[in-house]
């Protein structure tokens, strides 16, 4: 959510001129998906997003980011394309920082999420788990039940200074999920964060979706837990179950569930609460204090968790 | 330096219906002038930027600021013109904060600084100092001379416990231009804050000025001492005479100085110096931790001050 990296318009302009995209116009920092120095960036010939990979992005993992993008806009989905530059390259080096320029996308993310919104989303998701089928790289999702245990060892002493008794809890929901959670689930590629930031709309319709920096393969059903946990709670904390069930539907009109995947939908949800109450955790525990970046609320994902814990099954997410 | 405001897209929508500008596409936050919250907007007739004014700009000022643009962008000087609501307003309200809609400026600024930018900077200079000798309106300079002693006074516990001995050398500096500062200069509009983050330049020329929000009736020659020291040290804290000569050569090629504004100029730099010292200080020491702003090193100008402090006389800086 913030921008790291000061380009000198020299370095941008040789940047650039790799690419067959005109000449440069202006690049203004913007805010916007995780910790990259992202530019909106005008050339003569349109406009672009240019980012800077940071540190929390491994170059490593680059080719797997871009190319998943460049194979689901193959297929129709809405997202940023990767531009491949006259060498052929889906990336290059700027400011001593791996670097790609992608096409831009109108729309705004919705700060107040309707029912609608959520429908969108379920189709969307959908969509783009069966484009993602046949997507040939591979890139296990590093933030998942394998990683917790670790991710709460470095937080869990000052953990407990954040609150009281929080260690103890996530330690037993790590237990508990560790002898609970489902292994046969239908699996491929998912988007892994797909919170309101990352969603474009424009007049109630999806324009597009962004920051694929999580994207991995993994249970497609945990993406959709993600989501339940990132747009069907109210801002008072409350289930929308009336959200969830337009998501769940649009989706299953695409991509109908499996049995499995229903029942296994309450454990999926608390493991992706866990996930961003940890990694927010970790984050605000880790975070320099002069760090230009907004740190969330790791206690609003633990009120998730404890919705998840309590509920009686699928159909409290409004299968049915 | 910094988005502050999440817009809800409902609210934008309804806010730019005000204007005769088209349907909003999307808007951006970005990373521009002080601390208010400033994002790209673009919608089917153009490209503008939306500004919702924070706390540290004062409703008030706000017809000075705006007024200032319109009647310098009417006298040919590229700057942000405010646009008109159809009801003939300059800004209305948006999010419970001031919120006003600009033109769109290409350009780029610059962050290596050459000999050419500040020879287009002097001469930009001197055509806003003329454009702006008609313009009716007044706001006082609130960061000259008579709010030194109160900035200090706010850090100066901290300031010694941030580098000793600072305090009490700030308080002597004070005293010595509180007893030689000068009062008869050629007196007008000026910018006050002009620094490379707000002046855009293209294929090496200046493409527009920004950021109007120190701006106010002052001698003029003060917004030169301001440029000198902004533009004309270079990144190890040398004074490169060079630059400041091609600085001082193109203004006076526009409006020729007086010989008291040569004179009073060592003066005027120290006095530039320290205002910016004492805000830096100030804000070092009172933006919480969490703020979203990136904070400048105060003794920048402790160096910058010293400088000036041991100059010959205006032949210095490079005038003849």
């Amino acid at each position: 959510m913030a921008v790291y990296t000061e380009i000198n318009p020299e370095e941008l302009v040789a940047f650039v001129a790799l690419y067959d995209i005109g000449d440069v116009l202006w690049a203004k920092g913007i805010e916007e998906g995780i910790e990259n120095s992202n530019y909106l960036l005008k050339t003569t010939t349109g406009l672009f997003v240019l980012t800077l990979y940071e540190k929390r992005v491994k170059a490593s993992d680059l080719p797997f980011f871009l190319g998943l993008k460049e194979h689901l806009a193959a297929k129709g989905i809405a997202c940023p394309i990767p531009l491949r530059s006259q060498e052929g390259h889906i990336f290059h080096y700027l400011c001593s920082r791996p670097a790609a320029i992608v096409t831009f996308l109108n729309g705004m993310c919705p700060r107040s999420i309707k029912e609608y919104h959520c429908a969108q989303l379920g189709a969307t998701l959908a969509q783009l788990h069966l484009a993602g089928s046949d997507f040939a790289m591979n890139r296990s999702n590093d933030l998942s039940i394998n990683s917790w245990r670790l991710l709460l060892a470095e937080s869990i002493s000052s953990g407990d200074i954040f609150e009281p008794g929080l260690g103890s809890e996530l330690e037993d929901e790590i237990i508990f999920l560790e002898k609970n959670w489902p292994k046969e689930l239908p699996y491929g590629v998912i988007h892994a964060d797909l919170f309101p930031d990352n969603v474009f709309f424009r007049y109630g319709k999806i324009t597009g979706l962004i920051d694929f920096y999580f994207a991995c393969k993994d249970m497609l059903a945990y993406d959709i837990a993600v989501c339940l946990n990132a747009w069907c709670f109210d801002l008072d904390g409350r289930f929308d179950v009336a959200k969830s069930q337009r998501m769940l539907t649009a989706y299953t009109d695409i991509r109908p569930f499996s049995v499995a995947e229903k029942v296994a939908m309450p454990i999926l949800a608390r493991g992706a609460a866990i996930r961003f109450l940890l990694t927010r955790l970790y984050d605000w525990l880790h975070t320099p204090p002069d760090a230009l970046v907004r740190k969330k609320d790791p206690l609003e994902y633990r009120e998730k968790l404890r919705f998840h814990q309590l509920v009686n099954g699928p159909a409290d997410y409004g299968f049915y």
